[in-house]
């Protein structure tokens, strides 16, 4: 069962029919078809089927086929006319809880086509994947949030094909990645028991799915490959985030994690690999101070604090006036603050070096990063010290995972080859402050990679290069889950870490503080 | 990839998710399927996904699953509450050209639930294969012909069911036997190349086909079976007999013939299997005389010749006043003209014996079988030397056949240890008769084993047995197709047997003629 590391999209050259080789016109193409991507079977489609035989002999015996496959099976998934100029269309779609991103790519040339990136529509409901997973409790509630995002991806897949020039039934294979949860709301699942001990998913592989039997508007046949998971709280994006860093193909050993309210971890190389995840609460992702929000227009993402002056320095996405902060600005502001000695080793705002800065607020103190005069709220942009009390917890968290996951296979945190950061948010951390304030371990930066949109470009991955659909159920296979388990031990390096950057220095010897305290 | 000789239908308990086994609810169920059934896979539609989690809650982690498979997939069909007293059932088709039966079956017991019977609704466009064939060629002709096949079996499935005081929705497995042609049609597949050079079928193994997907009112979910076929002229209703008679399990070496229009033999044991397939001629169906007729109320099946008197005595369907006469009667009208010297060894009528029999019919001598005054007609039923030569080259024609294929692997007629007769029509002829005639081998007797309706009995036992869709595929794949050359030698076979039985009577010993002409 190999394959070589082609497209899904060939044209295949049929021997003609004749007395001496009268099979069968499907039993024809299935053989070529066979031997062309070396697999034990291709199986057609009954509505293919009834089009075949006029196709094949209308082209010639020179059929353009698109083949698909998941863990077990091998599919036609379309026909076309080896002489079109039309292209044979492909979607990778990264099904994410906040946004989703889905790309148009020419799967001959692999070119994308367009994007398109758009809030998901289920935010409606709520904008965090519990309230939805309540939600999909109540009657007609899970059927409304699976149509939300299938008519937000058939909306701007729509869009895109007109952009392009070009129309959806030219769209013959999808690719989705997403969470757990995420998958189980597009494929119309229900979540109910993701979220209750012993959290079981519906299923774990879904495999290929009909479009038409999705209610996704391409072409009616093409085949939808949605990653698969390993467990409620490890989903199909982190498939695509290993199979997109390579992590899985490496002689060195190598960690992934995905940075969010819940912390993904990855840790392995191309013998095996461990997975776990863990809450770290919404802290890193700026969703505790009332300043935090989602990146976007006027958003802080990135903070200097200048140490002659003390002055800050934000910047802002698409240099508009600042409205609040997201997650990697408040990273770097706990960090530029604990540099620049505002903040003590606990995290504790320190009034004799951060006093110009601080303010009263409904009784207590907070820190202004933007002052009203200069916001465009007309508002104080401030943070507490409960927002970074907040900020240590979750900091602590994520280190004491990836702690964890390094001890329990003996792999020191320094020894790792690469550290993948997945994810779009994920990129926009600096890993200098990430190292600063101890969240992520004092490797040399170059280390350091972040990996943007992990899922899209995995399941870009699966829709050009015919190997990677192999390697993806490969790697589902392949992980070993490590249940994290709150034990003494656990808590212990928890507390330890619950310092800037942590109790033993000696694990960040790059971090220097510029005013001692 | 074995299976043991169970039915499709079993209950199965799930181990119930924990903490250490939160494996995904479909991945349980498929696990616990995969030990049952033995099978390396079984896959699970996405509407049955949807289900799932809260039935197997609600069955408290039981479940009556019904699995299917082709030559290459298993499904699950659907799933039960084992408490459930409802029926699991299975629907057994038999695609006849002519008539078409189905069968309603409790998968659980194989019980037969009813049966049902009738001509074919395609008789509407045309009442043989090749006129539909045609008709199919017109726009909208195969739809047509399509929705006359499947309507037809909803409208008698849900009579069946009623009867049955159950519902169409309780049938979750189906399985249909019928020529490459008929199953064609009845897949919505154009049969366009099935009869031109070099005789192409779209497809000879479609596997499982969703009952919606074809329109069947069966649950939408049920998965529809359809005998594979080798090629054109050897279709699944061979296939089925095959499965049906045992002949490929045998030690010795059988031979099965399924007789009309087109003569199809199968010669093998439990080591080869060789199938071909002839024109006949539509005499032996009784489709050349002008009295010619298919079996049913009144049609003559049986005729003797009171060796004495020269009396015929003729035996009617339901012993209704004679309307014509079907394939088997016109056979033992042919077998006792000829014992009786009424014709003579070329089939010409002898004057003679036969002379108070004969009369002027447009200025030709004809034989009246029945007289105008006992007929339902009130015309006379008679044959003419024209249907008598018809009918010689057809039972020349088969005899041919049977010899050419028994000599192309050495086996003599004489060897054979059974002589299965496939088919309804096959189950009237009377052997005595048929040999007579020369159109079978001189064997003992009780050689000779009709199989009644071996479509649907084949049917029926890939529907109770699992082990026999199995079988079906081994036997498809072992077939040797023997192009049948007319070359000299056929043509001097063909020669040798126009007589009656044969110009070696050394092959015939047992045939006596009563008076010598």
């Amino acid at each position: 069962m190999t394959e070589n590391n082609q497209g899904w999209v060939r044209t295949i050259s049929l021997p003609e029919p004749a007395l001496q080789n009268n099979t069968a016109d499907a039993d024809r193409l299935v053989s070529a078809l066979k031997s062309q991507f070396n697999v034990p079977h291709v199986e057609v489609d009954l509505f293919l089927l009834r089009q075949l035989p006029e196709l094949i002999r209308k082209w010639e015996y020179r059929v353009c086929c698109t083949v698909f496959r998941d863990h077990q099976k091998w599919v036609l998934a379309g026909v076309t006319d080896p002489q079109d100029t039309v292209p044979v269309m492909g979607l990778a779609v990264d099904l994410g809880t906040s946004r989703v991103v889905i790309r148009l790519l020419d799967l001959l040339s692999g070119r994308i086509l367009g994007e398109a990136s758009f809030d998901n529509p289920q935010i409606s409901i709520g904008p965090d994947i519990l309230t939805r997973i309540h939600y999909a409790e109540q009657a007609q509630g899970l059927p409304e949030l699976n149509r939300l995002i299938i008519n937000g991806i058939n909306t701007h897949l729509i869009a895109l094909c007109k952009a392009a020039n070009t129309e959806p039934e030219n769209i013959q294979l999808i690719a989705a990645a997403g969470n757990t949860a995420m998958t189980h709301l597009f494929l119309g699942l229900t979540p109910y028991w993701l979220i209750r001990e012993p959290y079981i998913p519906v299923i774990n592989s879904p495999g290929l799915v009909e479009a038409e039997k999705l209610g996704i508007k391409a072409n009616p046949l093409a085949r939808v490959l949605v990653f698969p998971n390993v467990g409620s709280y490890f989903g199909g994006d982190l498939i695509a985030g290993i199979l997109y860093s390579g992590l899985h193909k490496k002689e060195d050993t190598a960690l992934l994690v995905d940075v969010g309210t819940n912390a993904e971890v990855v840790l392995g190389n191309k013998n095996w690999i461990m997975g776990c995840a863990g809450a770290a609460g919404p802290a890193l992702e700026g969703g505790v101070t009332r300043m935090g929000m989602m990146a976007g227009p006027g958003v802080i993402d990135k903070i200097r604090i200048d140490p002659e002056t003390g002055r800050l320095e934000t910047h802002t996405i698409n240099e508009k006036p600042p409205v609040g902060i997201c997650g990697s600005g408040l990273i770097d502001l706990a960090a530029q603050l604990f540099v620049s000695g505002m903040i003590d080793i606990r995290g504790k705002l320190n009034v004799a070096e951060a006093g110009s800065h601080l303010k009263e607020k409904d009784g207590l103190t907070v820190f202004v990063v933007v002052p009203a005069e200069a916001s465009a709220t007309g508002d104080d942009l401030f943070i507490s010290q409960a927002d970074l009390d907040s900020l240590v917890r979750s900091k602590a968290a994520m280190y004491t995972i990836l702690e964890t996951i390094t001890g329990t296979v003996g792999v020191s945190l320094r020894d790792l080859s690469s550290f993948y950061v997945a994810g779009t948010f994920g990129s926009f951390i600096d890993p200098e402050s990430a190292i600063a304030i101890g969240m992520m371990p004092d490797l040399p930066r170059d280390r350091y990679i972040p990996l943007g949109n992990s899922s899209l470009e995995g399941a870009t991955m699966a829709l050009t290069t015919s190997r990677c659909v192999h390697e993806i159920f490969e790697i589902r296979d392949q992980i070993t889950y490590l249940e994290l388990n709150v034990n003494q031990e656990f808590m212990n390096r928890f507390s330890a870490a619950r310092f800037f950057p942590h109790t033993d220095p000696t694990l960040f010897p790059s971090v220097k503080v510029c005013r001692t305290i």
